[in-house]
Formats: C-alpha cells, sequence, structure tokens
C-alpha cells in the first residue's frame, strides 16, 4: 500500500480525520431539556459561583487544543496553517485513540509570537491543556515558556518534549542492557534545533553529566567565540571539558550517539571510536544517520531509530497521549521535568527486565499498557 | 424529572456532553502511517499547493466554532467564558445531533470588541463557519458585522438570527392559516434588543411593510426626541407612520404581536383591540407575555411560544443546524439575508398545507425533515 496515495485517499473520503460527537442522546424533548435549555441553565449557574466546577461538569477536563501557526510542519517546513492541519487532526486523532483524550485542531492564521501567546491565552477557557505542534524554533521556546507561565493549564511543545521523553525512555532501558550509568556516559547528540535542545536538557535533568551537542559547525563549546547566540544557554548547560571539533571528533570515546539530524551523516568507522557497547539513536526520518545494518557492521551494540521497519522505533506516540491523560487526570497546572522524566521512566518500565535485549528496548506503540503506565507515572508525579 | 437537577448530573458523570473521535481506525503501523506520519505528509503537501483542498482534505468542511465571551449567557447575564461552557457544549451537541456538523466550544477570554474580533480571526483556518452566541448587545452587532466582512467564513450571530428565522417561518405559515399577507400585516415587536431588532430586521427583508418595535418606552419612532442612540437605525427602517404611545397604543389594529420581552405584558384586553384573526407569538421564557389559554380567552387566532408544553414551539433548533449544514455544503463564504430568508421558507415548508391549522404552523423539533428543507433551502439560496 502507498500511504501517501491512502491518505489523501481517506482524508479526501471522510473529509478529516476527526469528529465531534454528543455524549448525550437528544431524541425526544426531555432530553433536549436537559442537554440544552432550560437544564444547561443549573450547569452554568453553578459555574457561575464556583469556577473550579467548570472541570466537574464540562469537557475543559478532557480538552486538549492542538495549537499550531503552520511555521514548521514535519518536514515540509513553513507551509502555513491551512495545510497544517492533516497533522493537527492525526495528532487529535492519536490523543483519543491512544489515551481517551478529547484534541481539537487549532490552526492560527498568524506568525507572531506576542500574537500566538494571546491567542492561545484568549481560547484557553474552554481547554484543560495546550499541545504546541509545529512551530519552529526559536519561537518555540519563548511561546513554550510564556504560556507556561501565564496560563493554569498545562502547557507542552511535543517537538521538543515528546521526542526527548521517549528517547529518555529508550535511554533508560539501553543503558540496563549495556550496563551503564546515566550519570558516567557521555552522550552526544546531533543536531542543536529544537529537538537536540530538549533531549540535551532531559537529559541532564535525568542525572547525565556528560552531555555534548554538535551542530552544522561541530561540538557546541560555552568558550567557542564563534558561539552561537541562541546555543549559549546550551553551552553554559553541556561539554563540560568545552572540547572542539566535528562529529568524528566528539563521538570518540561516547557511549551514546543520539542523532536529530541529517541522513548519511554518521559514518560506520566512527562508531569503532566510540566506548564499549556503543548506543546509536539514529532518529533522523525518513533516512536515519546510519542504516541499522551498517552501525551494527560498525561495532554498535543498540540501534534505535524512528523507523517502524527496525526494531526499537522512537516514536512520539509513546508519550504525548499517556502525559495529557496523566496531566488532565491529576488536573495538573503544569507538565513539570519531573513528570516528564516520570514518563520516560514508564515507557523504560513497560518492558520487564526480564525481555529487554538489545533488540528491544522500546516498547512496540501498540502496547496498551504503554499510555496506562505514562498517565499514572505522570499522575503520580504531580505535586 | 427535574432536568435541572438531571443536567447537573449527567455533566458530572459524563464530564461535559462531547466528545471528540477518530474517524480512522487506527489499531496498527499501517493505519497508524495513514492517519499521521508519513502518511499525513501527501495531505499536508496538497493544501500547500493549492490552498482550496483543505476543504477537500479536511475537517475544516465540516467543523464550527461555537464562540461566546460569556456576557450574556441565556437570561443569566454576564457570568463569564467558564460558566458558558456547558451552553457551548449543549450547542455543539446540538449541531451534530440536528445536521451532522461538527462544532467546538470556544470560549474567550475577554470581552473587548477588537480582542474578540482577532481571536477569532485567527482561529479561523481550522474552521468552515463560525457560530456567535451569547455575547451581549450592542457588542454583538460590530463584531458579527466585522467578521463577516473581513472572514470568508459564513458568521451568524444565533442569538439574533436564529429566532428571528424561526419566528418568520412560523409567521409565513400563521400568515398563509389567517389569509394574510405580510405586506399588508401590522406587526408589532415588543423588545428593543437585539432578538428584537433582528426580527424587525428579518421581516423587512422578507417584504413587511409595516413593522413597529416597542421598547420599555413605548413606540421606537423616528421623529421621537427621546431616541435612543442605539435604536436610531431601527426607528428609520420601521413604524412608517411614527406612532406614538405604550404597547397597548401599539397593538390596536395590529396584525401580529411578538413579544421577546417580559411576562405578563401583553393583556388578554388588548387582544380585542387587534385586527381580526390576531397573530400571539409570546416568546418571553419560561414566562411568556401572555399564557396561551389566556390569549385565547381574550380572541388571539393563533398563539405561538417558546415552550414545548403548548402547540406552536418556536424553537432555535429548527434552524441553526440546517442553515450551518447548508451554508457548509454550498461552502457559501457568509449567510445572507436570502439564506435566511429561505430558511425560514423551508421551516414554514416542512408543513404541508393540507395540515397547516391554528395549533400546527411550526414543525416538530424532532421532525427529521426540518434540518434537510433547511439545508436545501440554504444551499440553494447560496449565490
Amino acid at each position: 500500500m502507498d500511504v501517501r496515495k491512502e491518505a489523501l485517499r481517506l482524508s479526501e473520503e471522510l473529509g478529516g480525520k476527526i469528529e465531534v460527537n454528543p455524549k448525550v442522546s437528544i431524541t425526544n424533548m426531555e432530553e433536549l431539556s436537559v442537554a440544552y435549555t432550560p437544564g444547561v441553565a443549573a450547569v452554568s449557574s453553578a459555574i457561575a459561583e464556583n469556577k473550579e466546577d467548570v472541570y466537574k461538569y464540562t469537557t475543559k477536563r478532557n480538552l486538549v487544543a492542538v495549537v499550531t501557526d503552520g511555521s514548521a510542519v514535519l518536514g515540509l517546513g513553513n507551509i502555513g496553517p491551512e495545510a497544517a492541519i492533516p497533522v493537527m487532526e492525526g495528532k487529535a486523532a492519536l490523543f483519543k485513540a491512544f489515551a481517551d483524550v478529547d484534541a481539537v485542531p487549532i490552526s492560527l492564521d498568524t506568525q507572531d509570537v506576542e500574537e500566538i501567546i494571546s491567542h492561545v491565552k484568549a481560547i484557553a477557557p474552554s481547554f484543560g491543556g495546550i499541545n504546541l505542534e509545529d512551530i519552529s524554533a526559536p519561537r518555540c521556546f519563548e511561546i513554550e515558556r510564556r504560556l507556561k507561565e501565564e496560563l493554569d493549564i498545562p502547557v507542552f511543545h511535543d517537538d521538543q518534549h515528546g521526542t526527548a521523553i521517549v528517547v529518555l525512555g529508550a535511554l533508560y532501558n539501553a543503558l540496563k542492557v549495556a550496563d551503564k550509568k546515566i550519570e558516567s556516559a557521555k552522550i552526544v547528540i546531533n543536531g542543536g534545533g529544537s529537538a537536540g535542545t530538549a533531549i540535551a536538557k532531559k537529559m541532564l535533568a535525568a542525572g547525565a553529566k556528560n552531555v555534548i551537542v554538535c551542530d552544522i559547525d561541530g561540538m557546541i563549546a560555552e568558550d567557542d567565540p564563534a558561539l552561537d547566540e541562541r546555543h549559549k544557554d546550551l553551552a553554559s548547560l553541556t561539554n563540560p571539558d568545552n572540547l572542539k571539533g566535528d562529529l568524528q571528533e566528539a563521538v570518540k570515546d561516547a557511549d551514546v550517539f543520539i542523532g536529530v539530524s541529517a541522513p548519511g551523516v554518521l559514518k560506520k568507522e566512527w562508531i569503532a571510536t566510540m566506548n564499549e557497547k556503543p548506543i546509536i539513536f539514529a532518529m533522523a526520518n525518513p533516512t536515519p544517520e546510519i542504516m541499522p545494518d551498517e552501525a551494527k557492521e560498525g561495532g554498535a551494540f543498540i540501534v534505535a531509530t524512528g523507523r517502524s521497519d527496525f526494531p526499537n522505533q522512537i516514536n512520539n506516540v509513546l508519550a504525548f497521549p499517556g502525559i495529557f491523560r496523566g496531566a488532565l487526570d491529576a488536573r495538573a497546572s503544569d507538565i513539570t521535568d519531573e513528570m516528564q522524566i516520570a514518563a520516560a521512566q514508564g515507557i523504560a518500565s513497560v518492558i520487564p527486565e526480564s525481555e529487554l535485549s538489545v533488540d528491544n528496548i522500546i516498547p512496540d506503540v501498540f502496547n496498551p499498557k504503554v499510555a496506562e503506565v505514562v498517565a499514572d507515572s505522570v499522575h503520580n508525579a504531580t505535586k
């Protein structure tokens, strides 16, 4: 099957991928009086008296806005709000299918940071959470930071944190199989964009001490006079020995390579220069930084990719549905680092230790336990 | 059954009245690849190439935002965006139940006219139509006017036009039963707020020549030195003979009384002063301007109310679902006066002439033909 053709055919046939259904029956006058006037006045009055009751009586308790400005959609770039809708709808469909979260695509007709913040704040009363999606860096950082500060509902930029959480979950198990510790592992991340930055920060929050981020110009180092403005924060947190050089140099003695970069940039021969039992997460999509067979030939111990046709698929779907399920159930006002790390531990814990192996560090996307365990982990980590 | 208690119980048990469901199956990797990445990239690319394809491939073609600022919710007044959500959810449930329109409650955290316009415009890319709801006058007029001008999707303030359309539909049949013509009928509307204004304008657009609107200070007349600023426009269009006086004076020789005002304001004795076969629409809710039995005693020929426990219920549900169904199916960029009058004619036409009677001028809310006929009428009236 050609999935792209099938996606076009199905989208046209169905007119998009989601629908909004009543949960109440409305087939006679009595049911109508309960669902709408005059019955609804009692519900509105209760909330007018006690605003917190909006969670008790309305969809807000389970409704997430999937918000984009269409500026960084998949690998397609800045294609605008209309063209972004299929992705937002798909995400909304996944929210419901994987974790019974109701989600609505909101594609905004602006790419101005202040305007986006203002619009999301304005629509927030209807929603129990905001999932930011496909908003380009560096604007996405400011938008997320401000909305987290200014709203009392969870705000989560999945492109940054979703990927980072699944990577961390996979890493927990990979390190276990390789008998290594995150605190002493040398972790090289290739790609200094929003995903790479989020992965680096998540690793540090989880206890990693030696994280190095490489960009197109090589290792990001604090004392580099050519340091890019947007990398200053990252440079101060990573690369403790202020190493310089290109990716080939960076991966020497590394325990872990994490690629969120471009096809084929990791050479087979370099893997031999890594520490023993090298762990390779090559997540460029659809063509990874190195193909799994080649990585294994080069000496890789564990290989994970973003692809479903190889073992160890790193897929965001493992994280975001359960994360929002847990945050909504806990009525959390934020999705903190602690909650995100708990989610990663939850993902890792789905595979029993006895079943862990080099080709089995990440649970299957359709393992129904994943969302449940992630939701419970996030719920329990909510302050 | 106590509908208010039941509404509270059911809202709490279900957590609101709507849910968002996938229309696609997502149970294996192939289905996931079609619903989300990589398949979705083909759909986004198609829309990026031709923006109009957003209607071909996405939910936009069937998705309506039910937008409020919580400033005029039912009879509860300015109770704010959270307390308005149950009404918006109820409306969304009715949209789907009556006309297969997907609708989403959007409660805005502002009551500033310019901000509301800006936010609605910003979220418009996701939606095929905007239903404004429970926004107080006079702000609702400016908000609707500007959004109609500035957006290329239909914008419709149901509190104004929905009621007016159903009233006009009922009036068409009432006049037929009474053997009168709209062009020669004297029509008195009691209530000079947004509903009364919208009803007056709809009557004029439908051919009425002699419409008089009464407010708390009596008949609105153009040459009245005490004329309220907000009534100037209405005064120039109505009351052609510049009559003065109170409601009692106004209804003398009138063919039609339409009340959108307060309980008990129409006296039985006044009906005797009306023209022969008086038509009384007493829509104050839950207690009408005059109770149907009393009106009949006073000589009323036809009585309609907003209540389901008397014959001839005037209920918005007869209009808005079919109107949006028709506008979305026609991919209309606006819901014009012509389309609204066509909707009223559609509602009236559902009752066969042979079945018209003083107690049967308006179809039952649950008559499945209503939304279908209204949708077809609106579709056909779309330029």
